[in-house]
């Protein structure tokens, strides 16, 4: 079993394939960041086509069953999420309609404050806004993960306090092991985990520290760490591994239509373009590697498959069944 | 079994209720006639909204089981439709993604020529378009029933034609019968029927005759006549009955937001405005009485039971199972 909670970028028979062969189980691909309604649909629709264009390495999943039908005959599962909840357009009823539409992960906030709450980049975090209380019960009803990866702390814990299932921050690292707006601070990760979630360890280098890109050693070493924090059934995988990413790609995610400004993301003016993968992550077929870097930093085979993919397989369970 | 392929209007408790004491098994509400996706979808999350709060009266059906459910527990089947195909934006995409959600029935065009074909209002029917040919193909591979109602005689015959699943024109008369646009030539009557397709019989006094709305009698003849075209196989019930109408409903529904001049729909300058309801169906809830009407002409058990809702039945399970 090896989920990835996120990914991103432009997937196309390659990248399916590259998954295929490193022995994905399940990966949550990213259909949108600044979207709205028509857009989000234009990208579903898009993946029902590329469904049907590979149906001999990949499946839509709907259920935690299907991810197990995926780990019996080989596919990779494809699990629909977007980053944002533009989506929506201010409606409630339309989390009803993405969920039967086959949506299973929204984040609540991309890198603005948006209707829901306040995002992980603004100066001020606004907290869940009355409609963000509402959107997380009605999605814990509808079956959809709620994400705050890039949502503010503060929206985050009243996330956590108000959803009736545990939530996901689906790709982030803690701050404390690597400071950083858009990691998640220990008050956060222990919140997640008392109420059942989980937090996927990110392999994006503007937010993952240095040891944790130069080896599959340093990378598992900082996931023992999260581990400390958060207890060995909340912490998971959510790489952020982009797939044919350029500076169109990366203006889009970060400036979206809402600036004439630049904006870096998550990078910085001293880091302002594309970074390299992980030394040890050059493509994503090796990530299989890490439950062997697990295992030598004293995880127990147990443990390994709880963080390759059995938490996240007991966390859609629990909110999509 | 008692089935009306076709009714409008703005619903309530009060309507339900109606349909409920009339005892209707599944009944066809107009969720729309010129809206965009946006608004398609609202009104799609307005029904699930009024299918939980009148859990006791009503139940969106999905499937043809799901009206026999509806028999047997005694709630009104209500069967997603819209009459029109703008809510698809263009999208050949979003034919799948609606019918997720539920939808069942779409009309190709409403009373305007639009990118799938011609209305039965223009001066010219341009037939099916290439687009509207994709959208037929689809809609069959999707399960969503083709109505062509209010689309030209030549778009109907290539909707018959092009679809490879029967198709329906759930809400009209014959114009053998009764001489109108709004009404369907002997020539799509008997194409229709060749392929399996079902005509409502409409109860609309400006496209049937005085005598059919002046008793049930005079209806249960001119269905006999449209048998007489169409075979008893392919004649079922669709009164176009609409529920709370008002001056501002009747102008959505004619002028939508393409127009500034006057129109009269089915009316006409003599007729400008609200008909009255059909002697004989002054409410909804009269509507079972037909089946008698039908006995006094000479159906049998059988027919009568084909006519008042097993052929569409039949037609729903070959299009959506």
């Amino acid at each position: 079993m090896l989920i990835d909670a996120l990914q991103c970028g432009e997937f196309d028979r390659n990248v399916l394939e590259t998954l295929k062969r490193g022995g994905y189980t399940c990966v949550t691909p990213t259909l949108g960041f600044w979207e709205g309604t028509l857009e989000s649909m234009d990208a579903l629709g898009l993946w029902r086509d590329m469904e049907r264009e590979n149906a001999d390495l990949i499946r839509i999943v709907r259920k935690a069953d299907d991810i197990l039908a995926c780990q019996a005959d080989g596919k990779v599962g494809i699990l629909l999420g977007y980053q944002n909840t533009n989506l929506l357009e201010d409606r409630i009823r339309y989390v009803e309609l993405f969920a039967d539409m086959g949506v299973r992960v929204l984040q609540l906030t991309y890198n603005n404050q948006n209707e829901l709450g306040g995002s992980c980049y603004e100066d001020e975090d606004s907290g869940l806004t009355r409609f963000g209380r509402e959107v997380v019960v009605e999605m814990a009803r509808c079956g959809i993960v709620v994400d705050c990866s890039h949502v503010g702390d503060k929206t985050t814990l009243h996330a956590i306090e108000h959803s009736p299932k545990p939530i996901a921050v689906t790709h982030a690292n803690a701050a404390s092991i690597f400071p950083h707006k858009r990691n998640r601070s220990d008050a956060v990760l222990k919140a997640l985990a008392q109420t059942g979630g989980v937090i996927g360890c990110a392999a994006y280098r503007n937010i993952t520290p240095a040891e944790a890109c130069a080896s599959v050693r340093g990378f598992a070493e900082m996931v023992a760490r999260t581990v400390e924090i958060a207890g060995v059934d909340h912490v998971g995988i959510g790489t952020d591994f982009s797939y044919n990413s350029n500076d169109k790609f990366r203006e889009w995610m970060r400036k979206g239509r809402w600036t004439r400004s630049v904006q870096y993301g998550a990078g910085s003016a001293a880091a302002p373009g594309a970074v390299s993968k992980p030394d040890w992550l050059p493509a994503a077929d090796r990530l299989a590697d890490l439950a062997d870097g697990l295992a030598d930093v004293g995880f127990s085979a147990e443990e390994v498959g709880k963080i390759m993919g059995g938490n996240w397989l007991r966390l859609y369970r629990s909110v999509f069944g």
